[in-house]
């Protein structure tokens, strides 16, 4: 009995801290979202003075694309909608035209500066990238010299289960993420750390260690890593714009030497690969173009040709040429491009198959359905990095 | 030209991700919060269909104390709050009474499975834990196995700067976080990594290496670390009651002897350091009774004798008596309590001095202004770390 009182007393600490908080806890807790056993899910916001709440899904296609939620008599709103297939979802509410979070879900991703609710439908894509009873590999957030750019700079590093016991060394990819997205993308959107993990543990991948830098070359690093907000202007920073170059430079200039110095890595073209989406598409292009000798794998994951220049804002039609030839000297063990049909980049990645085509390069293709979204990339991933270092 | 246009084309592919997000995007941003150079701050968020929108803010005093925003005509609410002085702050907006975070404000921090968006006043508070211009540790999210838990368990370990190219072996302080927290708290609220970065930097604090576990026994890891959401009850999670010592006895038989293993361990008591705030003041209290002999420093933060027993929901008085005559035996070179004045656990830590003062213990005592709160936490950290490994 005293033992129950300490255990409630105690437990009252948590509550006293914030007292609004500790009403609302107080009250019988909603359910948000809830998963039903036929993968139908049920959305609630206790709301009693809000007109309207309305749900807002990436699963949800067409522009501005809402589902009202219901208010019932004790003020609370709610919805169900249809079975969703397998896969990781993210959402938002609209309280009375104000964005909102799921305050009943604890889950939030952030991608870029936008914030939104996340659950996942169990099922095969899950088993992709879901978390499970398998040998897990660490992640590091490491902060690095970039002489080239000026800055001090944070990534994140996944080195893989055994990593640290291991006295082998272990190949390298370098993963870059898209536009508007920073170092943590390819960890809480793209889930590379349990991609990896899985496919380790199922023998599908070799083991290897996995670079996410910030791919925008002004920045330091990621919004709340730094004590700055990152501005919100919905314009690249100074210093980011794409095409540059000067991101890519500092991937060959400063992160692979920082990465061979401190890991135990087999620093050699044929243990590096490079793969990148939409923008670190165009990066990963750009370093095709200009450093094949230093990767042996390349992953091109919705981009394509832009304008008629492959990677780099500057390059002519000549340069490119130049590139290709450049990189069917180096040999590469594979070049990988990745697109969805209904990706808006789709015919750009088809000038870029024709280009390799016309020139007798040999590549592979996947093409899945859907579009420029992270399910994509996590399936891209997920197929891909089988074929790395084999 | 070309190269604006490609430019603006790859910036499309943000916007066209999500039409509302785009939409919201196209709009004149809002700033939310905006701290003027006389660090007053302005709280906006464009809610033209909302009827009232409240601030509440860890800053104010008084329970269910909220701030009102004014509405303008273009449907925008606004409110200045007076200059506060230097601290990291956190906030929520109530919208017609639900519960929301600041969509303009991208930073959002995690305490257990509540969210609240975060900001900074630059100062004498931000000089210890905000990012500056010196050498960075790395921040390590691992699993190890916990045996005597039956779990796979996840948990953040900083390494200090210049851990990777040294040969030598380092001392480690195991840090634990209070009831409703996780392995997150102690790096997002608690700012660990950057207060040892600063620390070190200034020649203050040893390089050290620091474990933050979870401490809720039943659980693998935070919520969002496993694919299952963490059941938002209300109630701690089933194995999860405090006072079992199950936490505790873990600490030594599994994560010693993994970080030892791991990691370059000076593996001895001299250097070994535990701290706790909250629950992890009540965990360490627990080491001091039953394995003094593992530790040389002992940091207990906002807590105290509870019911007259000390650490431990089965301690007895007997029991007491004879953990500190252990403790005594094994001369540990620092006791240090930290509490705040209006802590809700004042007495209690009162009623420990008084116990160890009775008993001619020898400890070290640091009264702040304040409660049970991150912001003293941090300061405790800032002050304890020093007094670690000399």
């Amino acid at each position: 009995m005293k033992k129950l009182n300490l255990i409630v007393c105690l437990m009252l600490m948590v509550f006293t801290i914030n007292t609004a908080s500790a009403q609302a806890r107080r009250q019988r807790p909603v359910i948000s979202p809830e998963i039903k056993s036929d993968s139908k899910i049920t959305f609630r916001l206790m709301a009693p003075e809000a007109k309207t709440v309305k749900l807002t899904g990436n699963w949800m296609t067409g522009a501005g694309a809402q589902i009202e939620l219901m208010k019932n008599d004790s003020g609370m709103f709610q919805a169900t909608v249809e079975p969703l297939p397998s896969e990781m979802y993210t959402y938002t509410f609209s309280v009375d035209g104000v964005r909102t979070l799921d305050p009943s879900n604890p889950i939030i991703v952030r991608d870029g500066t936008r914030n939104e609710s996340m659950f996942m439908v169990p099922g095969d894509k899950t088993n992709l990238y879901g978390v499970f009873d398998v040998p897990h590999g660490t992640l590091e957030i490491v902060w690095y010299p970039s002489s080239s750019l000026g800055l001090t700079r944070q990534m994140y590093v996944y080195t893989p289960p055994g990593y640290k016991e291991s006295t082998g060394k272990f190949p390298v990819l370098y993963l870059l993420h898209g536009a508007g997205g920073d170092e943590d993308a390819w960890t809480t959107l793209g889930r590379t750390p349990q991609i990896l993990d899985n496919l380790i543990a199922s023998g599908k991948a070799k083991p290897m260690i996995v670079v996410m830098t910030n791919g925008n070359p002004g920045d330091a690093a990621a919004p709340g890593a730094t004590p700055a907000k990152k501005a919100v202007t919905g314009q690249p920073a100074q210093g980011n714009a794409m095409g540059s170059g000067r991101f890519e430079e500092s991937i060959v200039k400063d992160v692979i030497p920082f990465i061979e110095k401190s890991y135990k890595v087999a620093a050699d073209k044929n243990n590096r690969a490079v793969a990148g989406l939409s923008m670190g598409g165009m990066q990963t292009l750009y370093l095709t173009n200009n450093y094949p000798e230093k990767f042996s794998y390349f992953g091109v994951l919705s981009m394509g040709l832009m304008d008629n220049r492959q990677g780099g804002a500057n390059t002519s039609a000549d340069d490119r040429m130049k590139g290709l030839e450049k990189l069917k000297a180096s040999q590469p063990k594979l070049y990988w491009i990745g697109i969805g049909k209904d990706d808006f980049l789709y015919a750009n990645a088809q000038s870029l198959r024709k280009f390799l085509d016309d020139n007798k390069f040999k590549y592979e293709y996947l093409e899945t359905t859907g579009g420029h979204t992270w399910p994509n990339w996590r399936i891209y991933l997920s197929e891909l990095a089988p074929k790395f270092f084999k």
